[in-house]
């Protein structure tokens, strides 16, 4: 794990170099939320929690760090000096990895000194945001796909090394049954999976020769069939099972381009017309939830699923408004008053209420209030070192993934956007000390 | 530098197994190029290209990846210990950093033994493809700024660490002027910029306070001022200026929200009532190309943009359908077939050619082939070692993509879906290859 300290805005550094000269150093509640939901989106689904903790520990200013900074020129040997004591021993709370989420509620809430819940601004908001948003996508495509397994073929249309790598494990959090990704398998312990390239095909001097050819070495593998002609393609594969015997280990085949509904019937009838029942269609080639929603409402017998661009980059909704806001200072709350861009004052928590076992509502109230329902935010982080018990497997956020989500109200788990928002209230505790904290800014 | 070793499809591995039982190790050529250019953009820039060459100089499979490859079981001793002596021995021509190109062009090609260039396929897509997408994307924001400085504040919002760290630079490359992204600024030498949050605005008593406090430490500062009330901030600003002789150094104040054109307006003639005419506005807070386009046409006194999400994520085309196909082994050419998506066969160069100064077509040919024109593939490695000579500056990179992006025809460089499309053409020695190739696939 790669010590994240520069991964920060310059202003960051200036701030903690105010902070420090100015002793501006008492404790800070920093409360990190969406502010609104992207439109194609119903809810979101918390996710990168895990890892991000990990670089929170992990945080510190060494020679090199501290060497380039110096580079910099902006900053003094006083101010270097601490930073090379610099370690974050703050307490943070937060929703599990798997929560859906919605506008305006804390999925994650810091309690440390000023400077050291500041610098971790840029990267609670870039790791969190980004798994968030790829959980959140991928969430859709499980939920269209409906039951099928989904394969993560993202890795070379994700944005960045890192998008593709901690991508993968968002994507199994949400559902997703494998990855292609070999360094994040690796990484993550997730299932990896991969077929054949159309190079493999084009290097051999036949189509036929190279199914041959291949499945001796890989008797299980997945035959890509559409690399000059997807019929004919189908057809070698199925000359290639008989004459060789090897038609009872064979998996699957891939289809990759063209009309895929009217492919994969005609590609069933030719299997199962040669004995081959047992022999799966994966599809992949340009998906997302949408065109598979669409593919298996036309009937079409596609057994499994490859998703690449559309789920690594979440196109529809590729970026999130999530804030990383200052809610409480030496005590006192505090909060925006900036025109459309408020913030809630005071260190929160989210309850949420069922009603036979339905998510009905969310309440935002202040942390001590006591509200019915179930609280969201989970103490995961204490005096700078993560809470033992907070640490689950990537299944169990799966597992925790699946029935919150299954717990949502029907509309919202739809792929259409929900004509109701889900309701989220504000406790009325909450909602006065937002009305004092805005009269005392204004009055002063 | 890390070993991307591992960054590859697990199809990579299971199709290089079967390479080395198979012994199919003659040399190949990939070509990377975009089947077609997203919507919105009338050109893309070539972008990532230093960083790949560095990553495929380091790939090597040392204990720990071999370790974590045996530990999935799939892949045997012999198979393994060939791995260990795994290096990248080929060939890569390519556009340099800041060409803008078109659909189907070769930006780049790999020749090299079959499991060499099979190997890098994922890191060289993800890597020039995420590049290329945030370059493009930033090119488009310069031009609408309209020689006015744009900084980088994407950092937060980009999709993991990698882009936002690559992205820095290829914004960079593009014409960004600088960025917030210190780990970047410090790796790459690019110029960072930070001004303050609203969060040391709000850990202070006063909005007052905060900018008396910050000015002290930071003479040159940029003063955000709409924490609470932009105008009143704006106030607040000139009280201090006025009241500590402050005024002078003062650089600029930030709008970060609300209708920026009209407080731009009002800010203006207040700081210039106020004998403030030297200092500057920033904006920032959900910026694009567009906006910026609308604030300047509205005659917004905007002297600087910070941009944020839109470019950090290239919200409106996030993806490209980028593609790394073989295009010939064994001395012999290659194609893909597959409805939509042909690939052109044999290694080739593309030309650029120009009437008085303006680039007026590109012409796809073979690469021994006499065409007219400046030729945009150049050897960049020999033999797995970087070309010295092609090793640039980021500066000269940025220098070419300016003067080459200033180069096309004038419909091409706005911001709007150009009518008419750039003419790319296949020489007629390429097309009678193709011709060839595909009635030699289809008659065997």
């Amino acid at each position: 794990m790669a010590n994240q300290a520069l991964f920060a805005d310059f202003y960051e550094f200036t701030m903690l170099r105010a902070y420090f000269e100015l002793k501006l150093t008492q404790t800070a509640t920093f409360s990190l939320y969406v502010r609104k939901l992207p439109k194609p989106r119903n809810f979101l689904l918390a996710c990168g929690l895990s890892d991000l903790l990990d670089d929170i520990e992990a945080l510190r200013f060494g020679e090199e760090e501290i060497e380039r900074l110096r580079s910099q020129g902006e900053f003094g040997e006083p101010f270097l000096q601490w930073l090379r004591g610099f370690r974050f021993r703050g307490d943070i709370v937060a929703m599990r990895e798997g929560t859906p989420f919605f506008d305006e509620e804390p999925i994650l809430e810091v309690t440390a000194s000023l400077p050291e819940a500041q610098l971790i601004e840029t990267l609670v908001l870039n790791q969190i945001g980004s798994q968030t948003i790829f959980a959140s996508k991928a969430a859709r495509v499980v939920a269209a796909a409906k039951g099928r397994p989904v394969s993560d073929f993202g890795a070379r249309r994700a944005q960045g090394i890192d998008a593709a790598i901690r991508g993968a494990r968002a994507f199994f959090i949400a559902g997703v049954t494998s990855t292609s990704n070999v360094a994040s398998g690796l990484i993550y312990g997730l299932p990896l999976e991969g077929t054949m390239a159309h190079s493999f095909i084009e290097a051999c001097d036949t189509e036929r020769a190279a199914f041959e050819n291949f499945l001796e070495i890989f008797p299980h593998a997945t035959l890509l069939v559409d690399t000059y002609d997807t019929l004919a393609g189908v057809e070698n594969v199925i000359a290639v099972a008989k004459s060789k015997g090897a038609g009872l280990a064979l998996r699957a085949i891939r289809l990759d381009s063209g009309d895929l509904a009217a492919l994969s019937r005609r590609a069933r009838r030719m299997l199962d017309d040669a004995g081959l029942s047992h022999v799966a269609i994966v599809a992949s080639g340009g998906l997302d939830e949408r065109a598979i929603e669409r593919l298996l409402e036309d009937g079409a017998p596609i057994d499994a699923f490859g998703v690449g661009s559309d789920m690594a980059v979440s196109a529809d909704a590729p970026t999130l408004d999530i804030a990383y806001k200052l809610t409480e200072y030496a005590g006192e709350p505090r909060m925006k008053l900036s025109s459309g861009k408020r913030s809630l004052p005071g260190q929160k928590q989210v309850f949420r209420q069922f009603e036979d076992g339905v998510a009905v509502r969310d309440i935002i109230a202040l942390r001590g209030e006591n509200v019915e329902g179930q609280a969201l935010l989970r103490p995961v982080m204490l005096a700078g070192r993560r809470v033992e018990s907070e640490k689950v497997s990537l299944v169990q956020s799966r597992n925790y993934a699946g029935e919150s989500t299954a717990a949502l109200p029907e509309e919202c788990r739809g792929l259409s956007a929900s004509s109701s928002r889900y309701p989220v209230a504000i406790s009325r505790k909450l909602a006065q000390l937002e009305e004092e904290t805005r009269g005392r800014l204004l009055h002063r």
